[in-house]
């Protein structure tokens, strides 16, 4: 989507690949909202740590990274002997595969780039191959959100007043976004329409990041505390919610999407508002029977007993620069635009408790969109050969 | 409450009076939950720029910081004249009254105050009757919370799990407090229970006050973020729900308390989970006619925006100190444990919106713990003469 910096507008993909440098490209993630910034992978290694240690996050864009990475490690060998090359591939995958152990997307993703090198038969076919099929996977989600955002549109009327939790948007993906889809499309067909951002504590990713992306499309928003939305819908100021998936079960139409979600989905569903989730097909899990039965990940304390914030200064502003990852392990990055601290919220000898994810059941639920169309979630199961599923 | 600073456990009021200075001191509740400091006020004025300023909050402490102030302020003066004394005392009483211009607890404790000094003739009797009052004022504000924690106190059953929102604590009122009421008792009683305490953005007194206080009592407990609860309830981790209020309606039984609050309500119903609100008798508005009446405060978007912390450092303890309010318009006191500073969380180029409270239906509480005894929302008016309402 487009980033203007500076006054100058440019148009930018989450991920992309510089094929003469042998590079991933990827907007680091961790300096957003306050300092926008292109890295520059030069290694299949560094390309697993900038998934590791989340300068990109978001299902789309880390298959996407996966798939770069191994092309670019595919055509980082040097050499003719395939059965070398076959190895030194292997150990390109493992290591990608390990930077998220718990994600199916960059397995996935990688396993799609691996199909199609098997149609190559020298190292340098194959290597063509890798690059070809990245590329492919990329061009795949962009499309997939493009078409949930030309199916989802529709539903955005003149004047609507939406609410979004967490980041579903183009940086989670490759471009374009799945919850944000439908109101980028929606601008461009010349509606206008308001969005709240739920900040989405504990990690924040609707303060920052979607009112990020909102604020660069010059889409209308505010950002509401995560207690504010049940008010707004009470006092009728919310007409519509669109939300992400983490994994959506195609058996039961139950949702898994960040904590908070279902709560939104609660308050919605008494109140008469529609509450509709953007779901890319990769995300539907065939497998599951029942959604009691997702493992919700318990993450890091220090989230909700803290956060990470820039201690603001008069002249803080978005700037852009590009440069090499130099130390992906940095954990606490430092913006010229103010320095970027921890700071504990929480009374020091307090503990606290941090499910990541929350499971929103089908009834609660007014539609999916996905790039097929829109169903009813308990629709999926019948539909599953038009979405990709089993048999 | 008990308070422990460096194994020393000694008792402490939020608000109490010190007769031979003529000083209210107070817990400086901006420097928790990171320090614990004790600061003397020594005349009326810098009473009120203590309440203006936030170093006291919560219904009943500025109505008893009011009270004090008050006679504070009638014992400061010198001389006989008992015309010049009341020209004197209403100046008293008006820049305590501006102080918090929308608060009704502050008037109402000061009216008290000035009924029982028109028991006195002299000058000397009715600055002693002042006294007296103030006492008196601070001592019911106690006696209700207790009352509260001994009706509601058999609702806490051994093992439960409860989730509280904001801080309806000791820290609020003179003492004990209304929503933690009945935990201190049901713990008084031998009691083991399990305390969420949402975490209650954008403020966070849930995370700081809340888990302070029952941190210092002894009562176990965790903070999770705003979006947790919903999730707990659905996977059966919540027993019980006790909140505060700001302002009940004595006709509808509606419930106006910190924004979030609603959500609660709303998700305890859809799970089952009896949801109680603990009212002390001053906080029952009974002239309002609907909740939809109740005028919301939108307060500053800086709060949505970013927040105050404690920038971590290693050696971070709580301490305790005393000392005067050197300068109570500090906006940023600095913690010797660590440096408080705002960090903004959200992209700077957007804006926020932010409710300060909510409303709460009648139909969703599951009763109302007062210092008469626990009703449901519909039968206040039914009660009211018990509850201290007109006629």
């Amino acid at each position: 989507m487009k980033v203007t910096i500076g006054g100058r507008t440019r148009h930018y993909r989450t991920v992309s690949f510089n094929a003469a440098a042998n590079a991933v490209e990827l907007i680091e993630q961790r300096l957003l909202p306050h300092e926008f910034k292109i890295v520059r992978s030069r290694d299949f290694q560094q390309t697993a740590r900038a998934i590791a240690d989340m300068v990109v996050r978001g299902a789309g864009a880390i298959g996407a990274t996966a798939a770069y990475g191994l092309a670019q490690g595919a055509r980082a060998f040097r050499g003719r002997d395939v059965e070398r090359f076959s190895r030194h591939l292997e150990v390109v995958f493992q290591t990608l595969k390990s930077a998220r152990p718990t994600a199916v997307d960059p397995v996935n993703a990688m396993l799609q780039v691996r199909r199609r090198m098997s149609d190559g038969k020298t190292v340098a076919e194959q290597q063509e191959q890798a690059l070809a099929a990245a590329h492919a996977f990329a061009d795949e989600d962009i499309a997939h959100c493009e078409a949930i955002g030309q199916h989802g549109a529709p539903l955005i009327r003149d004047g609507m007043r939406l609410l979004t939790h967490c980041n579903a948007g183009w940086l989670a993906f490759v471009d374009v976004g799945s919850a944000t889809a439908p109101m980028y499309a929606a601008q461009t067909q010349g509606r206008g329409f308001h969005v709240f951002c739920d900040e989405t504590r504990p990690r924040g990713q609707g303060a920052s990041l979607t009112a990020w992306e909102l604020a660069q499309q010059g889409i209308s928003h505010e950002v509401i505390a995560d207690n504010a939305a049940g008010h707004l819908m009470q006092r009728g100021e919310i007409d519509l919610v669109i939300v992400g998936s983490d994994r959506t079960l195609g058996r039961t139409g139950e949702v898994a999407n960040k904590i908070g979600t279902y709560t939104k989905a609660v308050l919605a569903h008494r109140h008469g508002i529609p509450f509709y989730v953007a779901i890319p097909l990769s995300t539907i899990d065939w497998s599951l029977k029942a959604g009691a039965d997702i493992p919700i990940e318990e993450r890091s304390a220090d989230e909700v007993l803290g956060a990470w914030g820039v201690v603001e200064s008069p002249k803080s502003q978005v700037r852009s620069s590009k440069s090499e990852i130099r130390n992906p392990r940095v954990q606490s990055p430092k913006s010229r635009s103010g320095t970027r601290v921890y700071v504990r919220l929480a009374n020091p000898t307090s503990a606290a408790r941090n499910p990541g994810f929350d499971v929103t059941p089908a009834e609660l639920i007014t539609g999916l969109i996905t790039p097929a169309g829109i169903f009813k979630p308990k629709q999926l199961w019948a539909e599953r050969r038009r979405l990709g599923g089993p048999r």
